[in-house]
Order: structure tokens, then sequence, then C-alpha cells
């Protein structure tokens, strides 16, 4: 399934979007797509249903994060070789763990705002990996089971924020619309194979990022398992995997986000967002 | 006042602990102590009621997390000169800011489980800032007008997992029950001056950490302010603010925490907290 939140921020409803790729309203069924939802259980009674008993939208709303009640918004860096190098940094030997703030949690195609005083706002093309179900020290072999299913994220990041204000990235991570994430929430049975994914990014048109989840350093699997090490992980929990190489900062000459800019990225099978720039403030 | 959450976990109810030390249930006054009622007009409404019309709770309960539904658990590294100095750490130059997991929340009094493999979970008594109206780039001045109260936090820390992981902290910060917050939030008028306040942690009955918030490098208003210009703060979102020397890193011989330690902690007027350290799996 490819479940959506639409409708005005704050005011999002639940939906689906059909195999012929018409939105559905699921408010019939359930109130929101949140924690309570997100089981192999409760997913697959609503797998059951036949969709073309759920009302048609007929207008064409704003998607929200297609996922209600997030409580922590998880990134793990540099998991691409291939970006690990081009902004010079090591592979690393485990998987290196950060925190987006929730409040940069944002429609997929809701606008980046550039923080005050940015100069240098990157993008970030990631698979998203939204948790289902609560895992605690899982295996590897088990991981993928606590796994609802995945999303698009743009790991939206402002490079002086994260590396030149001292140690931590979380600086850089978090600011308000740093968090694009969906369109669909796609539930990992439709996922054939979440380590064989295309994905891309493209700027005002032009393509920056091009890569495929197989060049990660450390699998989805091995990303869950070993992040259930250190904080137990709770349904509707999002970990964003790290990005393929082609962000602003490790071109030559750098290139960052600026008012105006438009960005178009996506995964195969998951959808794609649209973001426009916008200066501080908000237009 | 000095706001609490008292019952089993998950099933807080609201109260206060009225001049004379007694706790009221104030359940039938407000649903729950959460973002909705931490502004400075709902805070004065309630202090408006004579809380000898407030029931007694007889018992004496649990104290959870005072504040329900935190959105945002921030952290300050290295905010005392003299704990820089005793981790040989350099003063920063601006505030260090981390994330804690929100799954990491746990009561004042519940126990600290130590994760699975650690040898160096560490102890750091802090001032925790609770966030009482939406903070977006506010002013050194205006800055504490946005803060409701303030309460006790341990930043439990595991230092392997923090400093030889990986070079960002959070992979150390967040482990469950990492995050004990309360007894009280005690709200703002009632704290004459918050960059005067004695703290101390004792670890089996002998003193670890004395500190006073006079030595921080960062006051309180500076880091709500330099915060908010990185990420909006919430209603309901924590922040704490940096240890004092004393933690179990920077002793010679290093002491972690281990099975069976008690720790006692307190800041002046904000209560004290009592754990005890249990062995993962929880006994």
């Amino acid at each position: 399934m490819r479940l959506v939140r639409y409708g005005r921020p704050g005011k999002e409803k639940p939906g689906l979007v059909d195999e012929e790729g018409r939105l559905r309203d699921l408010s019939g069924v359930i109130p929101d797509i949140d924690a309570s939802v997100l089981s192999d259980r409760v997913l697959r009674k609503i797998a059951r249903i036949d969709y073309k008993t759920l009302p048609l939208v007929r207008s064409t709303p704003r998607f929200g994060v297609p996922v209600k009640g997030i409580g922590k918004f998880i990134g793990i860096g540099m998991n691409y070789s291939d970006h690990a190098a081009e902004i010079n940094a090591p592979i690393p030997k485990e998987p290196i763990m950060f925190m987006k703030a929730i409040s940069c949690l944002s429609g997929p195609d809701d606008p980046i705002q550039l923080p005050k005083g940015s100069k240098k706002t990157d993008w970030e093309v990631e698979l998203g990996v939204v948790i289902g179900t609560r895992a605690q020290h899982v295996s590897e072999e088990d991981a993928l089971k606590h796994v609802a299913g995945y999303c698009v994220v743009n790991d939206v990041s402002e490079r002086a924020f994260q590396f030149e204000m001292g140690s931590q990235w979380d600086k850089g991570k978090g600011c308000d619309t740093f968090g694009p994430v969906g369109p669909w929430l796609v539930t990992r049975d439709e996922v054939y194979d979440v380590q064989d994914l295309n994905m891309y990014l493209e700027l005002n048109g032009k393509r920056m990022q091009t890569g495929n989840t197989s060049s990660m350093i450390f699998s989805v699997a091995q990303i869950v398992s070993y992040v259930s090490r250190f904080m137990t992980l709770e349904p509707g929990d999002i970990i964003c995997t790290g990005t393929p190489p082609g962000v602003g900062h490790g071109r030559a000459p750098q290139r960052y986000l600026k008012k105006g800019d438009t960005l178009r990225l996506g995964i195969e099978g998951l959808g794609e967002q649209q973001q426009e720039v916008l200066a501080f403030p908000k237009a």
C-alpha cells in the first residue's frame, strides 16, 4: 500500500494511493496514520479492504508527512561510500548516528525555508525507514520485521551549522522545514528489495544526485539492528539512511541552495518530492 | 508552583506540591500537564486556585516526568568551565548542542538501566529548562519569557557510546532510562535567580558533583536564544544545560555506574531525584 496524509498542515486526513494512482480517503477506516496502525497486523487489515469502496478524492490536495506523531527522527551519516569520498570523510567503521529535531518535519512538497543567516543549506535525497513495531536489540535477521515501510526523505542540512559551529551535527540538521518526508509511506511488502532502489535529485531541472541503495555501507537491516542497541525504536520513528553522492557541499565549486531554487527528488517506487526554496523569513 | 505528574508509568495524573510540601490532585482542574498549560496565561490561572480546595493525595505515589508530550529533549555540552577542564575539553566558543532521544525520558526516581554491553555509564546533574511558549529567533532579553519553568535532569551518558563509536554524541545520550526529569516543574516566577542555584549529586551517599549555575559558560537566556536560531522551540521542549564537575569520566581513576549503585541529585529549590542502577536486562 501507498499510504498518505493529505490536506492542510495540521488538518491532514489519512488516504491511500490506489493501483491506478488515484487518491482515496481512508478516514472512514482509520482516524489517522500513526503508531497505532503501523504494525503488520493492522496494515494487513487495511490492505484487505476493497479499495474501490473507498471514496475517491477528486481534488489534488497537499500531502503532509505520511505518519503522524513521530517520536524520533534519526539520521545516519556517511552511509554511501562515494558520498563519504566526495566530502573527504573517512568510511565509517560503524554507523554515524545523529538526530533531526521533529519540529523540522515537513510535507514532501512544502517549501524549504533558508534559516536566518544561512549560506550553506544543502540537499540530501535519502531512503526513510518507518518503524512499525517496537525494536530493542533486534538482530539483523529480524530487523526488517520491525519496519512498517519506506519513504523519501530530504535530509536538508546547513553545512556551516553542521560542521563549523562545534563538533555536533544536530545544529545543522533540524532547522524548520529541513525534514520533508513522503509523499507516500510504502508498506514493506511492496518493496521487493530495499537494497536495490534507484534514487535521484535534481536542482532547477539539472541532475545533481544519482544513486542506488545498493551502495549503502550499512544496509537497512544493519542500521535498524544497530540503532536498536542504543535506544528503543518505537512505532512511527523514522530513520533516514544516508545520501548518495552529489550534494552541494561536495561539488567544485560548492553550490548551496538559494531563494527561488527548486528541488525534485525521488526513489524508485516511493514517489517524488518537489520543493521550492524560500528566503527567511517565509515570504 | 511546583507541578508534578504522579502515578504509574503512562497513567500519571497532574498534581501540585503545596506550600507545606503536600501533594494535591490537579486532575479536576486540568487533564494533564502538557504543552497546553505551559503558557504564562494558563499557569497564572492555575496559580490563582486556592490550593486548599484541591484534594490531598494521601499515598506516596511515584513521580513521572512532570511534562507530558515532550517533543524535543535538547542537551548542551561542556557548559561549565570546570567540567570542561576535568574531561580535557576546550572551553566551547559557542554552545555545543546535541539531542537526547525522547524514548529515554524517565521519572525522577525510576531506576537507571545499564545498556547492554555498557562499561561507561555516567551521571550528570543538570538544570532543565522547560519551554512554555514557541520561541524562534528570540533575543537574550526576551528568552526567559518563553520559559515555563525549571526542573532537575540527570543527563545520563554512556561515555564509550558517546566518544568512542564515531563523532556524534547522540549515541551515548539517549539510551532507555537515560533521561530522568523532575520531580517538579517549578514555574519560572518561583526561581528568583536561575543563575545562582546550588546543585549536587551523590553516588552511594558520597558527594560527587557540587556546583552552582553561576558557573555556566552560557546562561540559560543565552542558551534559549541560541538554540532558537537553529530550531523552533515548542511548548514542552526541554533543554538540559550542562553539568558541573565531578562526573565519573573525569575522575582518576574513572568511576562508572554499576549494578546496585544509587544516585541522589538535586538543585536548590527544584527538588531531588534518587535512582537505583539496574543491570541489563531490567531485573
